[in-house]
């Protein structure tokens, strides 16, 4: 099963990505916690142009294929494989943020970023994503105190240096997207203790994989 | 007019534009010469990506999009604007080298590579792209003889390390895509003296500009 978190900025997905990763070892599952970009050798270097503030000027569509180049490799060298193997997938962001932040938040045309991931991915999704969600100006002061704490690494990202405006679209656009696929999409609210967003989706991944072992 | 130079390794395509800007500009032409992949900074830590031997691993797919992220980046603020300034643009490899090198000699569906070439660059295509044509054994030991005399910089490069077979299909993909848009190219025998074919390159060039200024 390849489960994705998505949320903007400071809603803790990769807090909770490594606690519930934890506790589902703890319970005996194979796992692999990965995230995008940056999660190959090859996708750090990518990851590395996207993030420096030195690289502005990049095009909006150059940016957008580097991030699907990074999806490519990631997909083809490292999700698919776990997946063949039996192993839980939980990821850290996948095409979702890529129409979250390039489509809603960027403007970049919709059906252009569809009609990409079918070409260049086979259009591969997830068995079930689980969007963090809190308001804009809450997930930003958390992601800035963590910068200023030192406990978040990527202190300079270009995305968190957009303007307020900028996330609230993108957390407009993930709460499109669970509209439109609610089948897939678990909206959890992020303005919850860190332990209750864990134990909620603990409970949601153990019923999927209950529900999926009875079907087999 | 957005002119490519496209040919195998050691068509002598770098020389050429090379050696042909000098001649444009003495006669007077406002021209720049550039290069895919690698002709901005952004675009050269990509390059960096795509011919660094230790990524062999690299995704077929994943490559294909490094590359068409630094075209994007190119054309957008490099070629674009500098055809709007009114200069001529000799670009050595472009669309075409996709073409002959990702779809005809690796194998990556032709449909795929013009798809994503219409939604990322809306299909932009040059004027005049001149062929340096020449058997692949003949470019090929060219090439090694430059490397070794320290004359060319990548020295080891991916592509020079494929098998001759290999290049031997991006030459029969050149030479098919020539034949498929015969008002766009120019098929130029390379194995020509270095002066003769910078005189046929000459010739044809200024006799597209002559044309080009007749219609305006």
């Amino acid at each position: 099963m390849f489960i994705t978190f998505e949320g903007i900025e400071g809603s803790g997905k990769t807090t909770q990505i490594r606690r519930v990763s934890e506790f589902l070892r703890g319970a005996g599952h194979s796992l692999i916690s990965t995230r995008e970009p940056g999660s190959t050798d090859i996708g750090a270097k990518i990851r590395a142009i996207l993030l420096d503030p030195a690289n502005k000027s990049l095009d909006h569509r150059a940016e957008l294929l580097l991030y699907m180049a990074d999806r490519a490799h990631h997909i083809g060298t490292v999700v698919r494989p776990a997946l063949s193997d039996g192993q839980l997938v939980l990821c850290d962001r996948y095409f979702d943020a890529t129409l979250a932040y390039q489509g809603y938040a960027r403007g970049l045309d919709i059906g252009l970023l569809r009609d990409l991931h079918r070409l260049v991915l086979d259009d591969f999704m997830p068995h079930l994503t689980l969007l963090l969600d809190l308001p804009a100006e809450t997930g930003l002061s958390r992601a800035w105190k963590q910068i200023a704490s030192g406990a978040r690494e990527d202190a300079e990202t270009r995305f968190e240096k957009e303007k307020l405006a900028f996330h609230e679209r993108v957390r407009a656009g993930y709460l499109d997207l669970a509209r439109q696929a609610p089948e897939r999409f678990r909206i959890i609210d992020a303005l919850q203790k860190e332990d209750q967003v864990r134990a909620e989706i603990v409970q949601i991944i153990s019923e999927r994989l209950k529900r999926c072992q009875e079907q087999n």
